[in-house]
């Protein structure tokens, strides 16, 4: 861009934002840099942004007029919750056109009815606060993600979170009664409903439920509750490979009888990383296995979960299925084990920059899935470490690979060319690239290239009669500007 | 209208349904009046409507071509599945320039796989005999309605239908992992994805489940099947007031961990109509009481049922809640139990023409709600009778009036005022006039009396952007032509 015309936009966004202003409560913009900044980089650091300004505002009626002056001045929205997506669907990428609109400010429970096992609260409140209101009450709410203590309910919702729960009580959609919606026109659409069963025709929360804020942004929303469970059984399982990981799974559910809180996978790299990510972590099973699996059972009431899981594993360590394990006896040993999968997670961090991947192919593939992709992998980036874990039970895989270090090859291209063989791999089995995290504008681009004509006919005359002048998360899903 | 117009419109009918028949297959087209006439009668047989022709397809594309020359012509089409809808979504209401598309050819299992615990399945299959296909299979599909053994999958999906399992399993909604459909302009969407898990932003599926056809015409679904419940235990239990039946289920969903299948309530009268309906019919607990509630435990593997029944029911006959009550000791008496809630709803239509209603308030709100609108009918129609039952949990009652019988005021003007009365009571109790049945044609009034603009501006929306011509399903759920 030559300087005269950088000078001509500098001065049109300079035009813009003076006049956001003049519309706005004066405490509500903020254009500093520094935070600015903030605002607009991602949960790993990856990528900075920036953008006209960062809008705070306290209260519904308050997002309805930002909304309007943008929908006036022509400016872009990115809605944002706790910035902690993985696929940049909050990160704004057009810094002279676009603000980003955090909800952090509305963060308060409208209201708390145990009696109904229903509660509505704001898109600000961050999940981990939310719950422990909730349980403080008795109730629990189910949604669980490692970034619980910085995510935000809006952006759950926003984004259909999915997490380590998702086995017993669904995805975040399933948890949602209600939503409250500012709409592109600045409209309030009311529709907090606390009704367990509403068959009103279409249902028009539904849309916005992973629409990532492009078709309006979530101000609040009324859940479902659960009764808290009073027991859970946690154990930590080798195996010797992922078919008979799945194979545990299906006999899991006949006989828990889908009383399972979560049932993950992990590969021997596990331990080595969460030794690297939580360096005073007590293993609590030996490593030298070539698959583990993370089981977890809850209930209440008159079901004992740890006679469930004693059972369980009695008949599946008889026959050999099993190699070793651990139960948990304690809260402080259920602790150290899901500490094996977190730590895992900060350990591929600290190895630095890596393709992070959510893919999602049918149960039975799984395995064969998970085989091939990692012999791709090792064909084209000799040297590379396939980092694969994951939800087995929603055929769901974290299939990460960490770049071979101090080639040549810059990391960029590695995980470029990394991503390139996987979604080779993953198309031919029908799979999806986003299981959980949304396609926010990393995934748009893979998305867009792989979506049939008619779908994406359908997306965009939804997208232009909701949000006809594209101002809502520009970008972000489908790419129409 | 004069016998001329009236020549003129079966004159340019006539013309219509010639044209049709030169554009499609001729074993697809019927215009045969019995048949047309049985095809436009609704379920209970209160509604008898005609149609140009009833058009039976026996593949997608022949649907889409149907869909085509429909659009070419201009002709409304109204989806119909089993034709056991309670909301007159499926039965044509303009004679000359509607036809029935009945799905009922499309009646196949594409694919059931017990390793995925998915089957694909075509729209027009009969709910009852795609479950007893899947139970051969060792795997559960958990809807379960009373219409089963008439009503089809595609109406199912396309109703979001509800019935006795909602509790434990959801809505159809959340059994449905995709959808294939012919769209307004004839084009397919074809979306039988059996993957769990899938966030790749706006999920399409959403919008034509719960649409009664209004958008396009579901074809086939791909759907979530279950592990059978090896074990069921069943109980029906006499209680002193309704609000003591919502203290029970509070505490069965605590003790019984969420693992009820079902919880209906009754009222006294259930045992008089069941009777009525079912003569030979042997009642499993004595007459006499004030609430009556059915409830339904199931598991599979290492949990008995039994066992939690039996303990769950120990309390709460020990501290009084529970005045009297029989558990089930075989399948015939559980059985047995079960035909008292589908007599209930013979013994009602054995009394003649009533108003039947679906509506929902919070949980918490439920018995004021029943106590409240039955006084305003006792109120307003003297010597109708009120008969209340539904599925608790849900918060869902089927308040149903029975007209005053020999009254000088017709049934119809009684059943009008009725629901006018019913609907006043609702609307102050922030409740909806469809739980589970959906709008159709029936309710379509009611709704537009009742929604808020902006919901409505959106409904309507969506609507054109999706099907321009208004012509799939017209006048159901929302009125725009």
């Amino acid at each position: 861009m030559g300087s005269a015309e950088a000078l001509g936009k500098d001065a049109a966004a300079h035009q813009k934002l003076k006049m956001l202003r003049e519309r706005l409560e004066s405490d509500i913009v903020t254009a500093d840099a520094d935070i600015v900044a903030r605002y607009s980089t991602d949960w790993h650091g990856d990528v900075t942004s920036s953008a006209l300004a960062v809008l705070r505002p306290r209260a519904t009626e308050e997002v309805a007029q930002a909304v309007r002056a943008c929908a006036e001045l022509g400016i872009g929205i990115v809605p944002q919750g706790g910035r902690t997506g993985l696929a940049l669907g909050a990160i704004p990428d057009a810094p002279e056109t676009q603000v980003v609109l955090s909800l952090e400010r509305m963060n308060r429970i409208r209201s708390l009815d145990p009696a109904d096992f229903t509660a509505v609260v704001e898109a600000g409140m961050v999940l981990e606060a939310f719950k422990e209101e909730v349980a403080a009450q008795g109730l629990f709410f189910p949604l669980a993600l490692g970034a619980q203590g910085s995510c935000q309910l809006g952006g759950n919702v926003s984004t259909n979170a999915g997490g380590v729960n998702v086995l017993r009580y669904g995805m975040t959609r399933e948890l949602v009664l209600g939503l409250e919606v500012v709409l592109p026109d600045g409209r309030v659409l009311d529709g907090l409903s606390r009704l367990r069963k509403d068959n009103r025709g279409l249902d028009l929360k539904q849309l916005f439920i992973g629409a990532e804020g492009t078709l309006g942004i979530v101000t609040a929303v009324s859940v479902k509750l659960m009764p808290a469970p009073e027991k859970v059984a946690t154990a930590l399982l080798a195996l010797d490979s992922l078919e008979d990981v799945i194979e545990l799974y299906r006999r899991a559910r006949q006989q828990c009888c889908d009383l399972m809180s979560a049932f993950e996978f992990m590969p021997p790299l596990a331990f080595a990383l969460a030794k690297e990510g939580i360096p005073d972590l007590a293993l609590p099973l030996e490593p030298g296995h070539e698959a583990y699996a993370l089981v977890e059972i809850s209930g209440s009431g008159f079901v004992d979960t740890d006679v469930l899981m004693e059972r369980f594993l009695e008949l599946s360590m008889g026959d050999g299925l099993v190699r070793d394990g651990v139960v948990a006896q304690s809260q402080a040993q259920a602790r150290s084990i899901w500490l094996v999968r977190e730590g895992m997670n900060e350990g591929q961090a600290r190895r630095g920059k890596h393709l992070r991947t959510d893919l999602s192919v049918p149960l039975s593939r799984l395995a064969d899935f998970v085989t091939e992709a990692e012999n791709s992998i090792a064909d084209s980036l000799p040297g590379a470490i396939c980092v694969s874990y994951g939800h087995v039970g929603d055929g769901n895989v974290h299939l990460n690979v960490l770049p071979v270090p101090d080639a040549t090859e810059p990391v960029d291209d590695q995980i470029c060319r990394a991503k390139a063989v996987l979604n080779e791999v993953l198309d031919r089995y029908d799979g999806s690239i986003s299981a959980e995290h949304g396609l926010g504008r990393l995934k748009a681009m893979d998305f867009g290239a792989r979506v049939p004509a008619v779908q994406r006919d359908l997306l965009e005359a939804i997208k232009r009669a909701i949000d006809p002048n594209l101002t809502m998360n520009p970008r972000c899903q489908i790419v129409l500007n």
